[in-house]
């Protein structure tokens, strides 16, 4: 019998599979050896029956040696679980560089409501998502921060993961923390915080599930040799005000320079700051990151990394945004009891802010910029967001319009922050 | 989401299936609109968490209205879960042609430690088991008796079963219920008999599994119209005494003849053939079949039945066995306490007797012959069966000498019918 027939036999009766076996399943998956059916039916019977903490470490680590191995042991990194608005790596990590935490990221494209970290960076003039690793290397020693697109990092997760994706077997927590701490180990960084966001946007819907993977991905990691902690975040209204990706870098800009922005994501983006300066042991860490902050280092760091990769950074503060603006204004008058993030990323969808397939074109300057918070008084008509672009703008705006839901008694605002794991 | 995903979404978490949706992830995966990869997902969810009996049923349904559908609702027919020396089909069903009940057969080769039935009947010279369906249905009106190859009978339960059988997913319940009735109602005989066999050599290893089976194989069959009834046999020894093709065609005669066969085998035999005259409602079944016997009436109809399909029932009374013969003897005094049909279908396996690989060559002429049962008494050194053939024939006799295990008590002989399932 084969390997994966064996490790069939195994799982589908419940029992745990030994590291061996699931190292030579993987490995054999991701060299082709093992078909595609045989992995799905082993998936499969994975995402039923579970598999412990000790196999889903074995997974983590054979995905994480599946390609090539970055080492960044004095670096720092964070990783997002995905969310709406979400661009705390083009705020803290400037901030933490800054401070003297040299970071070190590799990060994807993926699909969504908006391009991921690498799309963003990309609404740069220039900019260049593609070095080397010598050069990424070089550019992390010498100016403290560079990001690259992963591309040879851990290629059994990649193709495991699209697997997943065609045999609705992506909701498994042990599979989803070995996908994501696999990439990370391979990474290389030495220290790192987990964003798990939390909410109608995000992947996972309760914060009792968003925990359980938090707790999970900050033992791994610890178990893997990386330092980590994770904080829980809430992701049911998006983060900051904009959605988009030449919007989004926009509103990072303002952060960086001490501008004012909402409060969730100046509350977020100093919160992983200074846990990623108590990770590295740096002493007075909220004091350093508010200097970052105030004094424009972390802005001038932001501008040294972007001009580092080739982007030109005299163009950030003109970043093309769409020209046809679009009002969305509230239903009624009264409090704000939800702001959907998930209506407002698919208006973002609609108008080409994402991609819906994996080489749909991405357009930067398209997206939605949000007013208002859960909890604001409002009054009926009034603006409470604005719509960039005219692709399929009707159906934007009506995602859009869903997302503001008012009620008449008040309602409390919701935290930005709902728990934080520490390891061990 | 396609069909298909969505019948993976329900059944990962246990629910029940519609159905419409089994109909259309069939149809599709038989079409080839289903990828390989997604089915074995789906197969897995079902292996596990099971499938109710509507469930089973419309599954059954939608896999026996894949391919051709025979109707042949006044003849009778048997199907055997797989045993060892099991030549049931060859004994019993001449016999109830020649009682009066038509018997149209459509049957499989398969993997396995001998040939299946269309093997055994190619170990006559001339036999052919390819008719045309015209020519099959003019035998069965004609001669009252005709078996061919099953070819375009459920070609949706093809391909699913070699899927299942690389993914893991074959010793599910309703999976094998579903494939087996599938291709029955696809051969359109309207009265049905099971043969569940039981025990080391079968497919199923307890009584209460056994019996599981039976009662869904007679409940799937009544609810599509065919009358049916099953037993549920002993395999943990082997049938009668042949096992391999030639050697079974032998002692199937001899039976035919109303000469003395193995006790068990004569039970066996006549035991199916009153079942299969009772769904008939053919009065008297016990002695119109001891007539066909002693009479010699179903010698004659497998003889017609013989000439009917090309073969040379001249030649019957000389069939090749293999001239190499070797005697395997007992290895202590006492009683035998297990005659390990397992075992000795391995000894006949490595002979040449079956195919491991679907192209594999049969060696008609090879496999054992054994002349102990359970029971008996046995001195060391006796002879207790003789192993035809010289391909592999050390490993053969180490297997058949694992086969017999003396003890020194003396021990009851196990019945060959352990139990019994009728409709309703």
């Amino acid at each position: 019998m084969s390997v994966v027939l064996d490790a069939i036999e195994e799982k589908k009766w419940g029992r745990r599979l030994p590291d061996e076996r699931i190292r030579d399943v993987v490995e054999g998956y991701t060299a082709g050896d093992v078909p595609d059916y045989q992995m799905a039916a082993l998936l499969m019977a994975i995402f039923i029956r579970g598999m412990d903490y000790e196999e889903t470490l074995a997974m983590t680590r054979v995905m994480a040696d599946s390609g090539k191995r970055y080492s960044f042991p004095e670096c720092v990194d964070k990783h997002s679980t995905g969310g709406i608005g979400d661009k705390i790596s083009l705020t803290s990590l400037p901030v933490v560089a800054a401070c003297g935490a040299p970071v070190a990221k590799l990060s994807g494209r993926g699909l969504g409501h908006t391009g991921g970290t690498i799309d963003k960076l990309e609404a740069i003039p220039g900019f260049n998502v593609a070095l080397t690793s010598e050069a990424f290397e070089r550019q992390v020693s010498e100016v403290g921060f560079a990001i690259v697109e992963a591309s040879d990092a851990a290629p059994a997760d990649k193709g495991i993961y699209a697997l997943r994706d065609a045999t609705g077997t992506v909701d498994s927590l042990p599979l989803i923390g070995s996908s994501i701490v696999s990439k990370k180990v391979a990474t290389g960084a030495g220290h790192l915080i987990y964003d798990v966001k939390c909410g109608s946007g995000a992947f996972m819907k309760t914060p009792e599930a968003a925990r359980e993977l938090a707790d999970l991905l900050v033992r791994l990691s610890e178990s893997l040799g990386i330092r980590s902690s994770a904080v829980i975040t809430d992701m049911d209204q998006p983060l900051g005000s904009a959605i988009g990706n030449s919007l989004e870098i926009r509103e990072a800009l303002r952060f960086l320079k001490g501008e004012p922005v909402a409060r969730d994501l100046d509350l977020l983006a100093r919160e992983i700051s200074v846990e990623l300066l108590k990770l590295k042991e740096i002493t007075d860490p909220e004091r350093r990151v508010e200097e970052a902050i105030s004094s424009g280092a972390g802005y001038e760091k932001f501008r040294e990394f972007v001009r580092a990769q080739g982007g030109d950074d005299s163009a950030l503060e003109s970043l093309e945004v769409a020209s046809e603006v679009t009002e969305v204004r509230a239903p009624a008058s009264g409090y704000l009891k939800k702001v959907w993030a998930i209506e407002l990323g698919r208006a973002a969808l609609a108008l080409g802010a994402g991609r819906e397939k994996k080489d749909d074109a991405i357009d930067f300057a398209a997206g939605v910029e949000v007013d208002a918070k859960v909890g604001d008084r409002v009054e009926e008509g009034q603006a409470v967001a604005r719509v960039y672009g005219s692709r399929n703008l009707q159906r934007a705006l009506e995602f859009a319009g869903r997302a503001f839901e008012v009620v008449q008694e008040p309602v409390e605002p919701v935290p930005a922050i709902l728990g934080r794991v520490q390891a061990g």
